[in-house]
């Protein structure tokens, strides 16, 4: 084994940024050999803040680099497909950012070429980093809460992204750029999805008719062993950001989630107050942290993904497959997206 | 206007022995005049253990009493179009327990016979006397959260009602039985609902299979001003009686309900624990006293019913579409219900 | 065994008035058959609205109505002695609200004139009949926590009782008025109390320098078996009635309280909000309705009373222990009151 | 402004591994540049496992290593005044773990030492910077309560630490060793003491006794502006570590601290739980970070001491005043140890 894993990252946008902090200073595993962006200087000043020795405005340049050992891609997503092929034909070991693709073809690909080069690929699905989750799935593993009959999930955004980010053509619309997290989650607690109904408006903001999206969406779920769920979606939780789930069982519940980010209540004549989590910066700040280091040491280690791509096109493929639900207002089978 | 009115309840089953001892003892503008069940020892005891000067095994009897102002009728749902069509021959001021029936045709000859006779007629959703559920009310008039867009209610039995109560052909079912009470809430807090979509399944009791009901079921709502809508039912909650709602505006968002029964908190080795609410008459009794005190001013001041026969008949029609939607998997006009 | 108590409620005042109403309304087993208060028309109007047969300007009068079995005494504190001797001597059962008295020689008095006479005597402390009291009792019994070794105690009003109200000379002061409540319940759950030390000012209401009280106060308690204990009390919870404990034991803890009315929270921008609970009739309008029942079940079933006269006292001797202590800046061994 | 930080850190034990994994990994501008502990195995262990370049098994050769800038002196407490005397006079900047000592004397020979030096010394409290007190600080500050009149403090440990941790001669006590962090927090919040009063015992682990130290207290606090405190102190809350404080002000009141650690929640038949925080580790992790990150940033651009030697003299006196108060179980005046 490796002393310490080499790593890149393409991508220093909001998120991207948060894994480059993470591996330069929080991975005691990994040296953070070089980040790329296609705005130069942002990948310039993000690197000298941080003590990275190199930075690339050319991706292309830095899956090149012979010093490097893995890449995290956390890229736009219509990148992905590009991106991944051109790593893996390099021979690096591969973190990809969800979704994998926002195109069955295109993820399909990714898988192809994976098998093909053999290079190790884990997805990113940080919920499945979280404490609460982590400790749900254990808990249900052992039987606190009998056997899981339904499962609830929820995600809410403080606010709409810029509507740029929310061309549909690009993000892939609220119900696969957001719902996604949750239909994986759906399958780490619940198992395999059979099929779903989806039903959503753009309500909260008007506008997002324009460009074709929708900022709410309820998607309920029958799960291949005849469990139920429901997953609600929404970008107008102006209180903060709002991750929940629920798992029902024949002999307990458990819920997952929490609001409050400062440990303060506030107490006056206009009645009980507490803040609340802004964003997922701050919510999964661990749980990126932990996947990270789990990428890291699967890599070093020759351990194989705790995520796969096969995971992420399962996920993909019910986003699809609700989105479509939403469009032609009808149950969709999963099979009819799977073909 | 009269000093007192004189109320008879005509079945004394678990929530009628509520209304007959809320109205023996809890309202001062009423006397509790008679009881009446089929179980005449059954009407005896509660008699003369309240200090109620009459009992009858017979409701025929009570509603021909004429002393009696007004009737409240808590007998099973498949009784309710008979003993309202003779109380309101009768003459007499009727509150009758959700639903109203589980047969349209049903209703629909109620309705005519109120239309007829003219008397006074009010249906029964405690929910919307509970505290939470007002107040949400009046803040989301008072535009507290901006513009509702999503409802979410949940309504959770902490077991399953004996067999024989649970058959489909009397209860109406699950979603009928037991979502009637979501619908209700979601009109009131909402407005009027288009479709629905409804998925289920017999889960946590398997033997429900066999009488052709399930215990769990997810249904999702379009309303009339595009706005969404989920009620999730379950008859497992082995923790507690667990009833909530959130309704997510563009501005904020509120919460209902609440689990803790007892004012306690056990901080031990095993964790921090509390009590929850045990069944509906525990969270319900406040409600179910204020909405039986409200029947009998309404009725006394010759103010107009609360909540309508019209308003059972809409709650009961979304319960018949959900109903529909299930058993043929697809998404249901209220349109094709009502005609 | 009688069938109802005939109970007079001698005292109209905010507290007389919950009792009053609970006997009018809801406590089967008794008749409310006359209410007494110095404002006449007060009494009037309140039998009438409440269809209480008689009422009275003057106590004697009410004590001497032959009809009547019980009384409950909620007069200004000053005047418990006198009224209680008169009822013990014409015979009645008594029903005393706390406190007993402000001066330890008239609650002897009191003790006296009720063993001479033999009548039914009950002291009022409404915590003891709450349902988070009573729980932690039973855990306490049940060895849920192990040995308790700290109680903690607090009680908040939020706003202070006007001037008149607050004279020291009359009320006792903050500490005897308010804190003899906490003592009560030191003494129901840990045992009796050996010495105390107190501190306190007159911090949010510097006006009530003027009168000789103060608004908050700290004690300290040495319970005779080893044991220690705090209580705070406080007049300037703005923010709602805040009445709490907590019992640390060796093997768990258990906190006794809460502080949410509605069960309803509200989630905006300003963070995540619920309201409080206003004032003692909500707190406690379930404990005041459970303590006159307790009393009426005792006096008709022959009981002994559930709190004496002894424990009025022994709650008494804690309080002017404590006053003391924090007028000399010395801790107060509880013999040197009792002697 | 130098680079970054060379760092020595004396002292492995429990927080001293704590401090030196956060200087090792999680602050760009420090380098640990050497650890030491007298077990010189579990130095170069820990070194090695965290890629540190130097371990010592004596201090005098870590203080007398001219690469290292600042000193972290993480040492039993009876060993501070030595340690920093000597890292003073060779011109390290310090950072002193609380407490600064359990003497009065040696703490005013660091002092003297420190003003003689000029050396930049910093003490360790890290409540003050846990998100929570910090801001509740501010909103004291910002006059959302009003005028702070009442502060209570709670610290509880879920177990003892072993009886030879426990010697009062070497950790002051329990007043001194765990009461040392509320009476700082209560001059940060409320201002200077003037008098204490203490009451305590050994309760739960009555072999305390033998060692003359006690598991349970309660200590008075009166502000030199006339405002009132309690600090309550436990080694037995055996369901987790339990740190809170709350601030009444005239206009409202303040609330700090938290119990739970995993966002789950399971429900069951026994109720309603969540596990707890498990030690000050896991609930102080972030203050522990801020505060050596703090420390650097301070000694880096030539800043006051965000906590100096003489806040650490000042608590330290309350603690002794407080010790004196329980020994001789009387009223203790801050001046009495003053002089």
């Amino acid at each position: 084994m490796k002393n310490k894993l080499n790593v890149g990252v393409i991508g220093l946008g909001r998120l991207g940024r948060v894994y480059a902090a993470d591996l330069a200073h929080l991975v005691p595993d990994a040296k953070l050999a070089a980040v790329a962006d296609e705005q130069k200087q942002l990948a310039e000043a993000f690197a000298k803040e941080n003590s990275i020795p190199k930075w690339y405005a050319n991706h292309h340049d830095l899956i090149s680099d012979k010093e490097i050992d893995a890449i995290a891609v956390i890229t736009p997503t219509c990148t992905h497909r590009d991106v991944v092929i051109e790593a893996a034909e390099h021979g690096k070991a591969i973190f990809c950012e969800k979704p994998i693709s926002i195109s069955l073809g295109e993820s399909k690909e990714i898988v192809k070429i994976i098998e093909k080069t053999g290079v190790f690929f884990q997805m990113g699905f940080q919920r499945r980093f979280d404490k609460g989750y982590i400790e749900a799935k254990k808990k249900i593993d052992n039987g606190v809460i009998g056997t899981p009959v339904v499962l609830k999930s929820t995600s809410r955004d403080p606010f709409a992204p810029p509507m740029e980010f929310c061309d549909p053509a690009k993000s892939g619309g609220l119900i696969l750029d957001m719902g996604i997290h949750d239909f994986d989650v759906a399958r780490m607690l619940m198992g395999d999805i059979k099929s779903v109904y989806s039903i959503g408006g753009a309500l909260a903001y008007p506008e997002m008719k324009n460009i074709g999206d929708i900022d709410n969406a309820i998607i309920t779920l029958n799960f291949e062993n005849g469990t139920l769920g429901v997953v609600d979606l929404s970008r107008n939780a102006v209180y903060g950001y709002d991750i929940r789930a629920e798992v029902l069982g024949s002999k307990g519940t458990l819920k997952i989630g929490y609001l409050r980010e400062t440990p303060l209540t506030v107490l006056t004549k206009e009645g009980v107050t507490h803040d609340v989590v802004p964003h997922f910066m701050e919510r999964f700040a661990d749980a990126y942290l932990s996947q990270i280091k789990d990428f890291v040491n699967n890599v070093l280690k020759g351990k194989v993904p705790s995520i796969t791509a096969a995971d992420g096109i399962a996920a993909l493929i019910v986003s699809l497959a609700a989105t479509k639900s939403y469009e032609e207002n009808r149950p969709v089978q999963i099979t009819d997206i799977r073909e």
